[in-house]
């Protein structure tokens, strides 16, 4: 506890000195992390060899490619921190301009959060990823990755924090727990007034785990029932195209596809065109046994034959997560319909569920997909990790 | 746990209906609900008067203030209820357009945020604030108030749902809440999926107890320590008129004044003038023993003196919790400072620190003022109601 402690209190000052620097500073030292990475690629490779070889003994199996942080993915992370340095600055916009009664300048402006914790899982570029959006929307970052890969963890953060040496952000911006004690997400997680959000980034049970304990503020990231529904008159071969690349482009993904509705009139000729396509790709079908309101994550797909728009609708308002939905019609007014009456983050006609991701949408990188409503939804970009604050300038003005 | 199951059930099948009204639709029920009030004042001010009877019994105090609801304050309530049916719509409105990489059309529109929860103390205003804003931005509502209130409240909801069965708006949209078991605010608090948001609105042992529990989502509201900084460039005058104002017109308010900063050149000059004119309103001044970590609400005041700006944003960054900050000087760039510097909601430059507040802000009838820095900070009106969806409009993509 005071070990975390004294870095919140690191983190706070640095994020205030972090909050007034300038684009170009704070440019320059993303530019300066990128450069580090790519200089000390070894020194992560050999670190997440020693992860690897420890997964591998713990019989991690299909998670170990997640952990994985070779050559190429360096590379390619090193490469989003300069796509972070080109994004525009979120701070310091002006939200708007006000009249208030007592006739005073009022304006709202965007700030930085302040101290950003992040809980997340395996993989390593979520290390580099959260700290550049972090820094470059002028706020301090406390890490906390996954015991698995604590030392490729360490070490990118110790290539970070010396990169930061020579730059005006604060070195204590960054914050790394360098600890796999889960006693220490608790701590974190009730750290009120010292952390300013906290995003966990994983599965269910870190999303669940995290809400339950958490008494500052959270995004809950990721989780999802993504449902499909191909309308009457729905195009066949756009309504195959885009099951089958929202199921298997990638099926790990939270916006993959995992329930698909078909309208009966179509439901003969359609089922056997689209069974047969993603049969090729391996997936299992259920028609019996639906798991409904499972994230599937995998090669497999719920099949449902509905009798009209209207119970498409009410099924996915029974069993969404409220992440993507998605119709394939070429009927307009049934689309409107559906993208009107359908509460979710993402809501799409004829296109692919799998778009739902900032980089997709031209918003740079993001931290996660918000399934809730409050603050941010959907994509979680540089915009989200900003707040604002009320500026009022008077000439001696009292209220009556 | 079943009853308010039921309750909340009820809530959100309404609220899907409620959400794809017309503004004019809203409006009217809004408009009868206004109309409804005044034409059962009487029913009210009975409900109350037993509510007000028992409280005497209870010894509440001064509490019975807040507590009462007569004649002249349920017509300022109906007014407040018209005025709420003025505003412009919140729900619908395009919050941008998008160029995702892949081509569709991908806009952001705000909608209502679906179930609203509000736990609140005595004041029964509340009662038709809060129902007036959920309605008029397409949202549920799930009322907790006060159990001293409980007849009053009661009352009220009785005439607002009786006065929406003529109307679009579905009754079951606003749900009371009707026992004072402490374990259904538990139980509020926990209805993850169910109610969208949860708004405290009180004081700080209820904002304490709904952080300490709540899995869904919240803004807090309210608790404050506020700081009024007189730099050694001030106009005296009217650092005098802002102190007082900013103190006393009315004590028991979030942004009611607790610290007065004082710069140690102008102090021998200022303190005299401002603790004769703050005595005469019966203030009483503390220079030992302050409490600079305790919201005051009272007759009471801290008063400090620092040698220059930089202590001064020191001790507010000490001892703030990010509600409403003030300096009062003639010079622009010491000004200008602390605007940027200082971390909180409302920042104000000569101006009484009462200003913050939405009516006066322009912003309408509000909730509260959210202390947080998630989902909205300051006034929370009716804009914060909302959130948004991500709509795409697509001609078969699908993703690389």
């Amino acid at each position: 506890m005071r070990k975390l402690d004294s870095q919140l209190r690191k983190a706070r000052a640095a994020s205030r000195t972090l909050a007034l620097l300038k684009t170009v500073e704070k440019n320059a030292a993303l530019k300066n992390i990128a450069a580090a990475l790519i200089k000390n690629t070894r020194q992560i490779i050999k670190a997440n060899e020693l992860d690897l070889k420890a997964g591998q003994r713990k019989g991690l199996g299909t998670k170990l490619d997640r952990l994985a942080f070779g050559l190429e993915r360096i590379a390619a992370s090193a490469q989003e921190v300069l796509k972070v340095a080109h994004l525009p600055d979120p701070v310091g916009r002006t939200l708007g301009q006000y009249t208030p009664r007592a006739k005073f300048k009022l304006e709202r402006i965007t700030v930085p959060l302040g101290v950003v914790g992040i809980i997340y899982e395996s993989r390593p570029n979520v290390t580099i990823d959260a700290t550049s959006l972090a820094l470059k929307s002028g706020n301090a970052i406390v890490l906390r990755g996954s015991s698995d890969a604590l030392r490729t963890n360490r070490a990118i953060v110790k290539i970070i924090r010396t990169a930061l040496k020579s730059t005006k952000v604060p070195v204590e911006a960054v914050q790394f727990i360098d600890s796999t004690e889960r006693k220490v997400v608790g701590q974190m997680l009730s750290a009120r007034g010292k952390i300013d959000i906290v995003i966990p980034r994983g599965g269910r049970g870190l999303i669940d785990f995290v809400v339950a304990n958490a008494k500052v503020p959270i995004i809950e990231t990721g989780a999802s029932v993504v449902h499909l529904y191909i309308d009457q008159k729905a195009d066949l071969k756009k309504a195959i195209a885009i099951t089958v690349n929202s199921k298997c482009r990638r099926v790990s993904i939270c916006n993959a596809l995992d329930t698909l509705l078909v309208h009966q009139s179509i439901a003969k000729k359609f089922i056997p065109l689209v069974t047969a396509e993603l049969k090729k790709q391996g997936v299992k079908i259920h028609t019996t046994k639906q798991k409904f309101d499972t994230e599937l994550l995998g090669l497999e797909l719920n099949l449902k034959v509905v009798p009209n728009l209207t119970t498409a609708i009410r099924h996915i308002q029974e069993h969404s997560l409220g992440h993507t939905e998605a119709i394939v019609t070429e009927d307009k007014s049934t689309a409107e319909r559906f993208l009107r009456e359908i509460d979710a983050a993402c809501i799409y006609h004829n296109l692919s569920t799998q778009f739902s991701d900032g980089g997709e949408y031209g918003l740079g990188a993001e931290i996660g997909i918000s399934t809730q409503k409050t603050h941010a939804r959907g994509p979680f970009a540089l915009e989200a990790l900003t707040t604002y604050k009320w500026i009022g300038r008077g000439t001696g003005q009292i209220r009556k």
